[in-house]
């Protein structure tokens, strides 16, 4: 059931007469429309970047995209804007539940844009592009001394921007507010704390039974043109159409929503590693079909798209781990697999299988980490981010806080600093408040998950390969939706409560105690 | 020897100091500079569009397109433009050639666009896009009355910018200049006339001799990602550098120069026609190398591109039939090309391939003509266009008309006027004068060979695979000024003359009568 009758909501926003509240809307609604033509030149510039054109072309893209910018910036920053912004807020009684959705979403993006002072931006601005170039050096050389006075500086911005745009409570919240609609210091405290209390202990348990799990018929080697034929086939078979999206290569793995008709994902194929491609396209996947699942009668209106980050990655991880890494889906699956692999997994049982692509290892990195410890790798990275911003937590002090947390929660230590404190790029763009919703999206796909199981036998639907009744569930409950509830709403909507990690803590020990015997 | 020194020209265009002109060009040149990245983000979209984008996400495209296109009108039409335009005419004494050159180009446009009532040319674009409608259903069902009622408000518009723009002795002039700076009715007369006289007779002889030539084998099965992996091969091997470009897949080939370090073209692949990927590529590689080669330091200055439609596909055809469909070429790849397709050309000597790839043959399509009667597929529209601009040709005298001429110059005549009058898309887009462009580059590319035959041993270059030093020589005389010179001034650089057609009639007349045995 379509959730907005496409005609209602058109009646409503076009219907006749000359009504000035009428004229309002429709003036801030092609507003609306200039911006997001702007930001579809650019995803398919970004796109077209990413799979395949010529490195040699960079120097002309990069004008045309900050043209474009500029442009973005001049249409939403304009006086216009606010002058709109502030009549509609005086008439809210008077708008439907999609139109609050569309004036909150851009008064979110107006506020952070306007009250920062514009020379400040293009500092800053100017000051991450050199220190993201810094960084990358700092990485390889493993030289944090190189990298940590801009680090400083982003983060001395970063905290006047927290003043500037206002905040309740702790300067954090308004950045975790960016990315996941009403997360705030306090509730992340609490929910990182449950996990603390929960994962570590099982993390040792694991490492001090020792691994006893087979892999090594993941390294053997899979033709990359047969990993692309399976990327096409699962994706299929998951349920994201092809017909209104593609699949591409990229070094690093993403999915791009241009459209509810055109959702676009990459993949990425070494031909000894084929469960990077296998995971890569099914997490994308995920990311996809949430996308792609969006009710079609507010796709014109700005808001066919994912809500918050957290939310998305829940959408990709549930994909991803609780359905692709399942013992149910392998049990079923297993036999496809090896249609496409026969040689390579010859010797190889199902279970096997299953056990190798859930196996647990402790490491260093955070984007190579697993499903059991993956969270804790956000978990550390929070807690710097938090102590940075209250000012508890000095730049200089990092490369030794973060060694001493990774020992605490993982039980090792990185060697250097380039496989520590300088792995990821985030800080050096600026990101802060990003790294918490990988977290939020693991918790809130367990406790979806939970829901599923209540109302259909998720398990049974898996050995089927029966992935309609999962899609539809999830699209009835989730997808539809697109950006128009917030992230508390939809969890409501879908399990009956906001947030509860609970559910995440027990999917974990309940899966890591069977496939470890503990 | 790079024409330009860039930090001259970057001295001239940006040197200190507050020199009023210097202030009037950067002003002018900051417009430029934002038309070109408005083009770059169509560019890119279309490109997309046309190489594996899902066709449900054309609607959005669509938006995003018709936006750009908006941006750019409001611009190159703004007050201002006109204003810069009109102070620098007036300083035409201090501008470099290259300088001259942007202002003549800019100028061009502005004056294309200004010069019509904006309300007529949107109407005129609401009827085109109708037409093109309605002339894919007219094309299939082979019904001409469908169609003519659009044609002929076409024609009407197309008169009435003729008038709005102003001309010099013929109205179809100011079409023909906008593809061919500098082309006339006066001299188009005197090419055909020339190509009349020496290319039907020399059709009529070859017909009535018969067609002995084997070309089965062309029909084999030649596998696709053989064919692909050969035309990568093709291209490098003609001096397409790939790094700086870069080769995909769509329904009909073409090169797309977002930037000269950015070049891009596509081909096409049937499995049982190995020639339309082979010849494709080398045409589209032939567009791509021009402009691969234009001058670096004009790179930045909106003139690094093709001069003009006829040079562009003289270049095209010069590398597609001159240099590849020579017997020399094939005399010395044709073992390369085996190791590509083994069994395929078992049976086929050297000798054979190379007769069967010219094989001429007479054909009722325009893009399916052969090298030998291409030019009289565009001279009968050419005739067609010029008696329609000077109403001495009626709208619905066209089927009878074009059949008549049909079998004047190829003796066939077309069975319906789906494969007749109706098989080319040009005129439902409103596009009249650029057919003639195709039989200019093909007179173009005989007279440059001519001259490059005078300083060079082309045929043993092209025995030997030696392609830099046709490229370098192409390169020197006529790549690197882009869009600096006229096609008229590359010409005289290129080979001490204007445009010569004798050149032409007398290189098909030698090969077609070698070929034929006449």
């Amino acid at each position: 059931m379509a959730l907005y009758d496409e005609s209602d909501v058109k009646t409503f926003l076009y219907g006749k007469g000359e009504d000035p509240m009428q004229q309002l809307w429709n003036d801030f609604e092609s507003r609306l429309k200039k911006l997001k033509t702007i930001r579809y030149a650019s995803s398919i510039m970004e796109w077209d970047a990413q799979t395949g054109a010529p490195k040699s072309g960079m120097e002309p893209r990069a004008e045309a995209l900050g043209y474009m910018s500029e442009l973005y910036y001049g249409i939403m920053a304009a006086k216009e804007s606010g002058e709109q912004l502030a009549a509609l807020e005086l008439k809210k009684d008077q708008l439907n539940e999609l139109q609050l959705a569309m004036l909150k979403k851009f008064k979110r993006e107006y506020d952070s844009v306007t009250k920062i002072p514009e020379n400040e931006y293009i500092e800053f601005t100017m000051l991450v592009s050199k220190a993201s170039n810094v960084w990358e050096d700092a990485k390889k050389d493993s030289d944090f001394a190189l990298f940590a006075p801009y680090l400083e500086q982003i983060v001395d911005f970063i905290r006047k921007f927290a003043d500037y745009r206002g905040y309740t409570d702790h300067p954090y919240n308004t950045f975790l507010d960016d990315y996941e609609p009403g997360m705030t210091v306090a509730k992340l405290d609490v929910f990182f704390d449950q996990l603390r209390k929960g994962i570590v202990p099982l993390v040792k348990a694991i490492s001090e039974k020792g691994n006893a799990i087979r892999t090594d018929f993941l390294q053997r080697e899979f033709p990359i043109e047969q990993q692309k034929a399976y990327s096409k086939y699962l994706l299929d078979h998951m349920g994201f159409n092809l017909e209104k999206g593609m699949i591409a290569e990229s070094v690093h793995p993403f999915m791009m929503g241009i459209d509810p008709d055109d959702i676009r994902l990459t993949s990425r194929y070494y031909i000894d590693n084929v469960v990077s491609s296998l995971f890569s396209t099914a997490h994308e996947g995920g990311h996809a079909i949430y996308e792609q699942n969006c009710d079609k009668a507010i796709t014109g209106f700005y808001m066919a798209e994912g809500v918050s980050s957290g939310i998305h990655e829940s959408q990709s991880r549930l994909y991803e781990n609780s359905f692709i890494r399942s013992r149910s889906f392998w049990e079923g699956h297993y036999d496809v697999f090896r249609t496409f692999f026969p040689e390579q997994t010859a010797d190889v049982t199902f279970d096997e299988f299953f056990r190798a692509v859930n196996a647990s290892s402790r490491t260093l990195i955070r984007i190579e980490s697993d499903e059991l410890t993956y969270s804790l790798h956000i978990m550390l990275r929070y807690e710097i981010e938090k102590g940075l911003m209250e000012k508890t937590i000095k730049v200089s002090d990092l490369p030794e806080l973060w060694n001493r947390k990774m020992e605490e929660y993982l039980g090792i230590t990185p060697p250097n600093d380039g496989v520590g404190v300088l792995q990821d790029t985030h800080w050096s763009c600026g990101l802060f408040g990003y790294f918490p919703t990988y977290a939020l999206g693991n918790a809130y796909a367990a406790q979806v998950l939970q829901a599923m199981n209540k109302d259909l036998d998720v398990e049974g639907a898996l050995k089927k390969g029966d992935f309609n009744s999962l899609k539809g569930w999830l699209g009835e409950r989730i997808h539809k939706y697109g950006s128009v509830k917030t992230p508390d709403e939809l969890m409501v909507i879908a399990t009956g409560e906001t947030l509860n990690p609970d559910y995440y803590v027990k999917y974990l020990q309940d899966k890591f105690t069977a496939l470890y015997d503990l």
